[in-house]
This record gives structure tokens, sequence and C-alpha cells, in this order.
């Protein structure tokens, strides 16, 4: 009210507040201090509901979007692996349904030469999340304190961990408050939250793989590439190589949901088998992530020598390498009986003959989360033997009756509720519909 | 995230404030289910400073401004007045420097026989308060339970207090929370603020006075008539009679600044003196609320009745019965000097010759904060005996040396701080201004 008589040249939340309302670009210091003095608790939690709401409906220019990132890096630990002398990179997905890839780059990567210091998050809602897929191995130990972390990675090339307390603590505080406040949907926040976490493993480089469709985040690819063009410029600015490539998520990806089912068609793509469209995708991001390793001078030459990696064998060993030194049962590498299995299974039949029009692939998600194998909220535990194995896909053909899929579960009346909306969710029509590319854009520095 | 799991049928805050943010209309029980369940501190505070951000940037539709002026007005007390014959008719002003008027016109308009039952707030920043004003009359007893308070308007026809805890909790405390949050600047917000306060009054209708100018709220005409539309289209929807008058605050109303001197001013009024500026108001106020209040058939009449009132000595008699029923010592309207003084005077001395173009309202009503007269937090204190009296207002012209306006201090360096703001404040140059009017509007149910 009257700045003649209150000025003061501390930090005051409410400036910063009032400076968004009114869409005036904030300062890199004004965002530091707003996300340390949070992280700290020396602000309440309603300043920062209302400024984050403020963010969410005035944007943030992309200095300003690098500058929370830079803030929320910060806030924690960031690992320095420039003692390793291979080159770091890792991937990181929007997430979506049946998407599995981080399991197979990791060790094929790893097998190329190239460090992959993977930490990775748990499936929520109806998307699912590489520490559920591992943990359905028996034993595996995805929490490894940071100096385990870094040891693994020398030994074996990869690791796959959990998010550490230390790492990005101000993320995890946001993120908390922003899921109860409305202000999740946010793609500057979601950079910011995504950004400030990969960059602390101490990489050279990263591959985002932003998913689009009935099944991801981002419904329609507009918002995917906005967001793309964002994590890839706030990459950059901070100092390290990220490429985005804008993949479908209009229906699931492979043919398995469900964290164990999962796996074995991880196990199935590294013995140089499993669906067509998961090997394809995970060459494409293999072949980047080569090729911004240094390991090949180009993509084209990375996704070659990505699929020779996989044909040698020198991936599967890479992965069984891991399991074992991460304390999980390798002989389910050669026996998938030893991974959890669902006590029954059902068929999803179709209703009637033509071809698969299209899947609602958030609706695929649901049903395996109806099912247990993943979360409503944080809190909840998850079956890992349940899921789906899809027999069809969009614009393949149907008989009246044939099964499109099948069920596993341990509960009859969550069996139940799963096939009816397995069932809902594929529309069958009398013409194949025009297909999807795996793979809509790339979005690079310009 | 997946609403066929998780629907639920009870209220959440987290979906109003969704909505909200994706300007989809609340219904009524959205908004009455937020602003009850944060009353009763079932939501915290974090969800509703999100959502009044939200409300902020995307606005209401005026029957959602109406549905949460409601849920305010009934989130506490409302009075019940119908067994006063009398009608009830109140006045508000959003606040400015000088602004007096309410001392006049609760005995004015009371005089002619309405109930004037009126609830003011403390002064706020570069504004004044009625509530600070009525108490520097020793003795003025502004905390009346509310039996005494309906018990004063049976006796006199008017009573002032502050408001009692039982009157829109509501609004008490989601402005604590505005404060903080950078939410106060909202015309929607502020309308549910001031007329559920003035509604639970149990009023038949209101006369409202939006300030416009520099010394004002609303610096701008145009988001003055936006807020006062609000008002008056949200009273007429609860069945109230509204009429809004946008008046000019572009420089102190009257001459008088400060608590005790502003007493002083109201009496000269009462008595038939007064300046000007101050006169015309409070006559085109009373005009309006005799008008409404059914005492006169139109608004001339009852300007040209309140004249009557004031040269009767009837107003200033009411004055006195105020004055005494509320504990105060009604020989002040005989002797000023029993009013607090300030200790010394100083010149504000014209640095040229020339005409007083404009003055920086704001900051003279800043200057007599830093007097000690005003209130910088809500806690502060207030010095009543301090203040200024203006000489010359803008227009008038002025010699090198001619004191512009004198001020009363208690404390020498403090005075010397005002003296440099009114000072700065002042603009004069070689042709007088265009003069504004004062009422620059009036706004009524189309």
């Amino acid at each position: 009210m009257s700045p003649s008589i209150a000025a003061s040249k501390t930090f005051r939340a409410i400036d910063v507040i009032r400076k968004k309302r009114d869409a005036i670009e904030l300062s890199q210091g004004e965002i530091a201090g707003l996300v340390n003095a949070f992280t700290k608790g020396e602000i309440p939690d309603y300043q920062v509901s209302a400024w984050l709401m403020a963010v969410v409906l005035r944007g943030m220019t992309r200095a300003e979007t690098a500058a929370l990132t830079d803030a929320m890096l910060r806030s924690g630990e960031v690992l320095t692996l420039s003692d390793l002398p291979a080159r770091k990179v890792d991937k990181h997905s929007t997430g979506g349904v049946g998407d599995k890839t981080s399991l197979v780059l990791a060790p094929l990567v790893a097998a190329a030469g190239i460090a992959v210091p993977m930490i990775s998050g748990r499936g929520l809602g109806h998307t699912g999340g590489t520490l559920d897929k591992l943990e359905s191995i028996p034993g595996f130990n995805v929490n490894l304190p940071v100096a385990e972390f870094r040891r693994l990675l020398e030994v074996c090339g990869c690791a796959m961990i959990g998010q550490t307390a230390e790492i990005a603590p101000a993320d995890r505080k946001l993120y908390a408050l922003r899921d109860v406040t409305g202000t999740v949907e946010s793609p500057y926040l979601i950079c910011a939250s995504i950004m400030s976490k990969k960059l602390a493993e101490g990489i050279d480089a990263l591959v985002l793989d932003v998913k689009t469709g009935s099944g991801a985040f981002m419904k329609n690819e507009k918002d995917a590439v906005f967001l793309a063009e964002l994590m890839v410029e706030t990459g950059e600015r901070m100092g390290k190589q990220v490429v985005a490539l804008i993949t479908d998520m209009d229906q699931p990806l492979g043919n398995m949901i469900g964290n164990a089912l999962e796996v074995v068609e991880v196990i199935e793509v590294l013995k140089g088998g499993g669906p067509e469209d998961l090997k394809d995708l995970c060459l494409e991001l293999a072949g980047w992530m080569l090729h911004l390793g240094r390991a090949t001078k180009t993509v084209e030459e990375g996704k070659k020598r990505s699929a020779e990696l996989i044909f040698s064998g020198s991936a599967l060993e890479k992965f069984r390498k891991m399991v074992e030194l991460q304390g999980g049962d390798a002989h389910v590498l050669d026996d998938a009986g030893r991974l959890p299995l669902a006590r029954q299974t059902m068929q999803v039949a179709a209703a009637k003959a033509g071809y698969i029009g299209s899947m609602q692939c958030e609706q695929m998600g649901t049903a395996c989360v109806i099912l247990g194998g993943g979360r409503e909220r944080k809190e909840d535990s998850v079956d890992p033997a349940v899921g789906i194995v899809l027999h069809k896909k969009v614009g393949d053909r149907v008989n009246v009756g044939e099964p499109i899929a099948t069920i596993h579960y341990n509960d009859e009346s969550r069996g139940e509720r799963a096939r009816q909306l397995i069932s809902e969710s594929c529309q069958i029509g009398d013409v194949a519909p025009k297909p999807r590319p795996l793979i809509n854009k790339v979005i690079r520095k310009s």
C-alpha cells in the first residue's frame, strides 16, 4: 500500500506472487529466493500455491523456466560423475501405458560403452513406473545409496534406482503441493520438475521421449511439442545436449501391460524378439543415445549398432549383470516362470467382426490399475503379477468372439471390471484405420 | 487421473480449483461448499489460496459473484431489523483520503427518519477508517454488542460500530489469506467482501461511493465503474436496492486529514459550514439515501431536505445524541479543544508561484500514516491527534512561500518526513488545471 514507508530490501514472497500475477517476468534471484525459502520451510504453503496457480495461468518465459529448473536442481545434491571416463547419457519418458523402454535401453546403451545413470519413478494414475516394473524381479533393489549407485555405474555402466531424498528436494515438496492445488498441469512446472531431477544425475546428454495420444499426459501433439521444445531449450541453456522425440501413445506400447508382464516383454526384446512397435522405439531411442554419447557419428549408425548389440547378446548380458548387481534374481532371464504370476486369466473377446479402429489408451492403463497393477494414490501398493496381454493392436482384423486380450488377475471382481473397461475402450469398425506413425517429430536445438 | 475409479460424490476442493483454473463456471453449491468448508477449517489454506489466485486471473460470472457474496454473508449472523418500522439504508465507500462522509451521513439521514445501521472498518495503508475517526472522540465506544446496536437504532435511528465476530466470518478469514497471497486485487473478491458485510446489516438499500483517482483503490475510472456495476448487480440479485456513485479521489476530500481533525470538519459541516467539495458530496449521497429510503420522491428532493436538516440543526443534534449514546464526550461538538491535539505544527510552503496542478493523493494519505495517524499493518495503533490541514486545493493559486498545508505532529522527524512528502506530492504549474467533476457517474440497475 505504502511503498514509501514499507520499502524493504529483503526477499518478500508476496512481491514475487504479485509480479507473476501481473505477468511481469521474474528474475533468477526472485525465483531462487522463492524456491530456497520454500524448501527450507521459511514461507508457507499458501503463498507458494498462490504463486503456482499464477504460473499455471500466466506461464513463464524460457529464462524463468530455466531459472526455476536451476533453483530446484540446486535445492539438493547434484551427482558429479566426472571421474567416470564414459559419456553419461540418460533417457526420460513423460509416461504412458506399456512403456517399458527404460529397462531395454539402460543395458543396451551401457553395452555400447556409455554410462546410463537412470533415476526413475513409480507408476501413478493410469501410467506405469519403471521402479515398479524392476521390483517385480524378485530381490531387485532400487533403493541404493548414491555411493553404491556410482560404484555400479563404474562396474556395469548402468544402474537403475529410485529418487533419493538428496536429489531435488524442492521438486518433491513442490509436487506434493501441486498435486492438491490443481497446479500439476503446467508445461513450465512439468519441465522444471523433470529437468531438475534429470540434470541432477550429472549427465552430459539426455534423450526425451515425449508421448502424445489418448494414453499420454499430453493428449494432443501441439501440447507435447510445446513441452518438448521447453525441455530441450531448458537443458541446452544449462549446458546439456538434449533431444526430444514426440512419440505415439494412442495405444499401449508393445503387447504387455503390468509390471512382471512388462519385464517378460523386455527380456523378449533383449533376446531379439518382441513386438515391432516396442523394438522400433527402443532402437530409435538407443540410436539417439549412442549418437549423443558419441559412440556413433550418426543416429542411423547408433540404431544399427544397437541392433547388433541385441543380436550379439551383449545387451542381454548387461541386463543380467545389472539385475545381479542390484540383488535381483537373474534366473528370470532364462525362466520367466520365476516372475510373479497371477492366479487366473480371462479373455476379452471381440463383440463383433472388423478392424480395431482405436484403443482408448488411458482406459487401458486404468484397467491395469483396477487389477491392482498400478496406483490411484501414492500410498497404494502394487500387485506385480497382474496385467493385460494384448493379442490385437490398432489396425488388426478380428472375428466375432476372437480374443483381443488376456487379463491376468488375482481378484475375480476386479478382473471383471477390467474386462468391461478394456472391451469398451476398443472400438471395432468396418475399415482399417490409417496407421499413425510411431515417431511424430524430433525436437532439437535449432 | 482415473475418474472411472476415483469417482466420489462428496465435495472435493481440488475439483473446484481445477474448474476455476480452466475457466468453467462454478455452481452455487460448489462455491458455498468451498466457503463453508474453509470457514469451518475443513480445507487447508493452500487450496483456498490457489483457488483465490485462479479467481483473480480467470474472473467470475455475475452469478458466481452473487453466489460467493451469499455464501460469505451466510457464514455468520445476518441482522434482522424487520421489527424496526423505518427503512434501513446504509452507505459504503471504497475508501480514500480525508473521506469523512460517513460521520456526516449517519446522523443526517437518521434525522430524516431513516434507520442507518452502519458497520464500519479501520484505516489501512494510505486510507483512513471511520472507526479510528470516531474513537478520537473521548469515550466513544465502537465495540457494541449486536443487541445494544439494535437498541440504539431504535432510540436514535443511527449507530456506528465495528465489525463483530459474528458477521461474515468467512470474509475475515478470506481477507487475511488474500492479504498475504497477492489476491486482494480482484473486483469479484472485493465486491463479495464488501457486499457480504453490508447485506449482513439487514438493510433495505445501499448507496455505494466508489472512489477513483490517485488516492483511491481504483486509480482509473474504468476499474471503478466495473466494480460499481458488479456491486450494484450483486445487491440487486440479492433483493436489495443498490446505487453506486463514482466520485473523485484525485485529491483529498475536504481540507482535513487525520482522525480528530476530520471530526472537527464533520462538525463544521453539520453546523452548516465546511469545505464545498465535502458538503456537496455529503448532500449528494444523503439525497440518494433519502430517496432509496423513501423519505423523498426524488434525489433532488432528498438533497434539499438534507440541506434543511443541516440548516435546522436536526442533523447536529442527532450526531450529539449518537455520540452520547455510544459513550462519547458530546461537548466536543461545542468545544473542539476537547479533541486530542498534536503538540506541534509546521507549514508546508509553496516552492514556487503558480497554480496547484495536482496532488498525489495516495502520498497525502501516506504522509498522514507517517505522522502516526494511520496504519501500515493491522496491528499498528493510531495517533488520533496528528494530521494535515490543507490551505490550498487543486486549481488554487499560490505565491512563493505561501503555506499549502499545516502539519499537526507529535514527532519532529516524522513531521519533517511528512512535510517533504506533501511538498513532493503537490505539483505547481503555470496554468490552472481543468476542474474534475466531483461526481463522475451514477450506476444503478438498468
